[in-house]
Parts: structure tokens; sequence; C-alpha cells
């Protein structure tokens, strides 16, 4: 079997395992819930998704009742998908067949009552990262706050009554025309919120991304919406433990870390990363990659001393969601357009907080002290000696 | 089936999965590696093993052939046991029984050619904070450098050849009789090394540890040893990113993470913490947890409504070795006392940073700024509204 025949670990799991109790504890182990947590999405939109060829799944998440806050019951989302034509197509009919697509995707979390959407890193365009060819690629990026896509979006956002998170690749006009890989936040009044800008680029494998743009200068910001405090973490920043934890300390209850990552590189360390980050920050993650490979006009090489080649991935998809108690949805497939949705309440990220303590034990003195230390030049680490 | 007949989740995927390429495709995703890269240990290590009833397992993680630099091949073990004697025993004979059982142990380990061995949290004695009694169990603490712990390891160490990392309840006899969650490093030429104090302090369910100890003082040390530079991060330490990466940016190439933690508390966390900061940090780490259920004299509650009660357990066991691509053993089982071994080479500590640049992209500078803000008394988060 090469691994690409795996539609999905649940898949296989369910397949074998056929003592229900046996697979209860496997996916307590797993998961951190033996019961099913599955929840019927409204029949329009599992009807648009069967219509359209991609997959949707729907999981709900509870806190316990208080007595001094109402729940505060959402719902989000995440779209995974491939790409629509080929890259050798002009750049703007490339895009516009993209949001065709996507379109739908929006348009059938609107009917699952989803109320934030968070799209795949540089969702516009192929992740042409990997040719570190600036031409045509370069032409994709646009700008944030009134670029094409933007407005676009904003129109839909308003429609849906829904927040959008748009991770696109940013041409900062003002400044010099830099480039930035940048996420946008709309409000479901269709205001452009404002923008995030990845903080930690890679610099492994295809991921030539060093070659395109720079680390983000825009902080941590936290976006208060009317359905929760969301931050976005793009792709690489996942690997980064304090990248997280500084979305934890300006207040997010809901953290997107919308990606574009394969294979052979990087598929067993997915499950780990956005789960270990919402349990150590006592929030909501939403891992989301995109699925299929994308072939470019010229050859490229990887770094890894194969032969020149023009197919970039399998991009495994595989996109989750982490509640702060570490319990998670299975994950969408790992080869097809998929929509992911759970419904949670916002409260479980304080409860979670109050019952494990973490944020209050995080002694981020400690490590302001430690870390101002760290980055003098003349740092000696407390290395101790026989 | 009540989920203690489980040994552990490797033994059900064996169990079920009947097509060898579906369970290595299964073992891939979720280990990292699809190929079995169990070693074959001593036969005289794996009799004294089956002889006093003990699970007794060996791996080996490879690095690529440097050119400037040899292979740096060290092996490394963490041992989980149960305690011995009732706790309402003398404490003298509670603490011998547990020495005689755990040396036969590092008797395998040093017959298994382990190089450093780690023993698991507040190993002398029976995990009784759950408790909040200060008496007898206090009487357990001893001093880092002198007490008979320690005295007796170093023998033991120097006899084996071994470095030995013991953690056990300090008694801080200059300041105050104060006592401490602490972990001793011990040279393999019997030579008190350091020790390193427990830096947060867990306030939740059974786990009352804020009742007896302050978080610890130490810093993040890193002790040099013949066998690679290591670090220890003490139980719920593990739940904090920030203090992984401090071991890392002192130059940890192993960080061990004793622990005693509980099935209902944190199982599925568990595969998760440990193995994150190998991959962020670039190190090996290795995730000790002790098994068994410990009954006290007296009732005590568990903060959560529940009725008072006298035993607590189980502890999960499943201890555990990640290497720094992220790659992992299995894990020992959920019940039984075990020695787990893994045969490593160093050198892949840096040619993982060189690969990933993890460290490189960590821009510590930005969020020792960012932390240096967030501990100021009248910080303003980074929030965004509409």
């Amino acid at each position: 079997m090469s691994s690409f025949d795996l539609k999905s670990l649940e898949e296989i799991l369910e397949k074998y395992i056929s003592n229900d109790e046996h697979l209860k504890e496997v996916k307590r182990l797993l998961y951190g819930r033996s019961e099913d947590n599955k929840i019927e999405l409204s029949e329009e939109a599992t009807k648009l998704a069967s219509k359209h060829g991609f997959e949707i799944q729907g999981y709900r998440f509870t806190a316990k009742a208080e007595c001094t806050r109402l729940p505060r019951i959402v719902r989000i989302g995440a779209i995974q998908n491939s790409i629509v034509l080929p890259t050798s197509s002009p750049v703007d009919t490339q895009r516009e067949a993209i949001w065709q697509k996507v379109q739908v995707m929006i348009k059938a979390a609107a009917l699952a009552n989803v109320n934030v959407i968070c799209l795949q890193e540089a969702w516009t365009m192929p992740f042409a990262f990997c040719t570190r060819e600036k031409f045509p690629w370069c032409e994709f990026a646009e700008e944030a706050a009134n670029g094409p896509t933007t407005k676009m979006l904003q129109e839909w956002a308003k429609a849906f009554n829904m927040v959008i998170i748009s991770p696109i690749l940013e041409r900062d006009t003002n400044h010099s025309d830099t480039i930035w890989n940048t996420a946008v936040i709309i409000s479901n009044r269709g205001r452009y919120l404002g923008k995030h800008r990845k903080n930690h680029i890679p610099r492994v494998g295809d991921f030539n991304e060093s070659t395109y743009y720079m680390e983000g200068n825009t902080g941590h910001p936290v976006f208060e919406t009317d359905f929760g405090r969301i931050g976005v973490n793009i792709c690489y920043g996942r690997h980064h433990p304090q990248n997280w934890m500084m979305f934890g300390v300006n207040g997010a209850e809901i953290v997107f870390n919308p990606s574009a990552t394969v294979g052979s590189l990087s598929e067993p360390l997915w499950p780990i990363e956005a789960r270990n980050a919402a349990i150590a920050n006592s929030y909501f993650t939403v891992a989301i990659n995109r699925v299929g490979s994308e072939e470019f006009p010229n050859k490229f090489t990887s770094g890894d001393g194969n032969d020149p080649h023009t197919i970039f991935g399998p991009f495994y998809g595989s996109s989750y969601i982490t509640a702060p108690d570490g319990s998670r949805t299975p994950s969408l497939s790992r080869d097809q357009d998929g929509l992911v949705i759970a419904e949670i309440d916002l409260n479980l990220c304080r409860q979670v907080k109050d019952f494990w303590g973490f944020p209050m034990t995080q002694r981020l003195d400690l490590y302001a002290n430690a870390l101002q230390h760290a980055t003098k030049l003349d740092f000696k680490p407390q290395l101790i000696k026989e």
C-alpha cells in the first residue's frame, strides 16, 4: 500500500478494531474522548457538500453550566482544499477558480451555521515557494485591507454573518511593495478587522519561504469578535510554542493554524503540535492543511539530493480541531477537499484554566528574564560541568 | 473492558491490525517511523528482568555519518515502578524496599550497557501529596547532596559507570528546612554534579503539591556529562513549553521528564507533551511515569465532589522516549514495572536543528520583549476590537 491509499488514521482504526469497547479505549487514548461527539449538520449543508464532492464533518465540545455566565456557544470551521487550474494558467483565472470552489464550501459552512471560518495558508494560489521563482507567483500577492480577495470576502462575511480568516500572500504597497505571508481577519459585519503576519519563516526542503518574505512585524494580535477572541498562528509558527503562548497571553480563545505541509516532511508531527498548543494555553486550536499535489511549469530541486522534478506534494490535509482540555476531533481525510466544524462553548477555556492552572503557573517573569539574558551576544548557557 | 485491562495502545494495535502494511502505516503516523527499531538487549539483562518480573525494551535512533564529528552513541534509560510496602510501614523500611527493587532494575540497565538512567519523580516514596498530610510524608525528604539516597546512588553510579538522575523530595537544611521537589544528578564517576528544582507546581485534583513545596529557584541547568548534555523537566513542568525551551536554550541534548500522573487526569495528554518538546527543541525527551495504585492510611478527597477515599491511582506508566525528529518508541506498559532503553546518536540533535531550523528561527528577542511587557501590572493585551 502506498501511504496515499490511506484516507485517514481513523478509517484504519475503525476498519480493524472490531470490538467496540477496545475501539472506544483507543479513541480515548488517541483523542481524549471515548464517546463519539459527532453532530448532525443541516441537510442543505450535507447535500451541497455531496453535490460538490467535498467532505463535511461536525463535532461538539461542551462545557459545564455556570451560574454567573451564560454558555457562549459558537460554531467554528476550517476548509482544506486543492487548487483548481493548472499552475500554467493565467494568475487571475487560477485565483478565480479557487475563489469559486471555496465560495461553495463557505456557503456550506453558512448552511451549517458556522460563525467563524478559516481558510488554508495562501489559499488563493498554488504553494509555489518550492520553485524559488518570483515570476509569476508574486503576482498572487495583494493588499491586505483593499485587495480583491479581501473585498470579495467582505461581501460573503456580511451575507453569511460569518467571521472569515483569509490567509493570503500580502503586497504591502505602503512599504516598498514588500511581500508578507499574512492572515486577514474580516468581521461578520464585513469589516476589515486587521491582519497578522507570519512570525516564523521556514527554510527547509521545498519551503523556501525566506526567499519570498520576512518574519512578521505584527506581534501576536488577538481579534475580539462577536464569536470569541481569535488569533492566527500561520503554518511554521506551529513549531514554536512561544508563538502559540503569546496568543494565549493576549487572551485568545481560538487560535487557527492555516498551513501547507507535505507528508514526507511533517505528517507524524501534525497531530502533536496544534494539540499541544491547545493543552498548554487552554484555548481551542484549529489545524488546517491543504490537499492534493501541485505541478509547476519548470523543474525545481528540493535540497535533498534527489532529481529535479515539477510536482510538489502531496499535501496531506488531515485538518482537525482540539479543545482546551486536549480532546480533539478526528481528522478530515488526507486527500480530499473538506470542511470540519466544531460547535464549542467558549466558556470551556476559562474552565480548563481554573482546573489545570496552566496560565497561572506560567511564571512569565522567570522567562522574560531568562530570555533577556539568552539574547545577549555574550550569553553563557547555564551549563554545569563535573 | 475496564481501561486497565488494556496493557498498552501498541498491544491493541498489534492485535487487531492484521495487515502488515496497514500496521506499518499506522505506526508511521503515530510514532513517526514505520520500521521497527527494536534492539536486542544482553541476555543477562533480559534474564534479570524476567526473573524479577519487570518489562525491558530497547530501541535505536540513528543519525547520519558526519565528516567532522564521530558518532556520539550512548544508551539512555528510564525506570517506571510501583512502590513496595504498604504506606503504613515505617518510612525507612518503605524507602529501603523501593531502593532494593530499583537497584535490581538499575543493575539490568547496566547489563544492557545503559550510560544514563533516570528514575521516576519522588522515586523513594509513595506519591502522598494527595493526602495533604505533612506527617509522616515529609520524613521522606532528604538532603540533595548528602542524603542517604544520593550517597547510595553515588556508589551504584561509580560501580556501573552510569549517570543517575534521582528525583527526590529534598530537605534544604541550610534554608530553614525548606522542602523542594528536586532531581539530583550524579556523574558516572559517582560525583554529585548538582540538582534541579521543579519549576512549575500543580494545584489540581489530588496533586496538592503547592501544599508541600514552592516553585524551583535553580533556573534551567543543563549538566554536561560524559554521555551528553542533560536537563530535567520535572512532572508538571511538561505542561509548560517555555520550561522545555529554556533547557534547549541552555544546550540540552536529552531532557528527562520524571513524572507521577494518573489516568483519569492526563492520559490523553501524555503522548503529546514530551514529544512536542522534543520536536520544538531538537533534543531527545524521556517521559517517565510510575505505575500502580497507592493506598493511604487516612481518607482524603480529590476536590471533585466524590466521596472520600484512600486509594490514589492508578498511575498509568507508559514511559517512552522521543527523538529530536519527533519519532518515538512505543510505550512501556500501563501497569507493570519496566525499563525502557534507547540507543541514540547525540549528533542527531544538531542534524535536526540544521534541517528544520527551529532554534535559528525562534526569535527569542521578540519573546523576551513581549514577556517583559506581559508581566507588567498595567499590561494591556494586544487585543483588536471592531
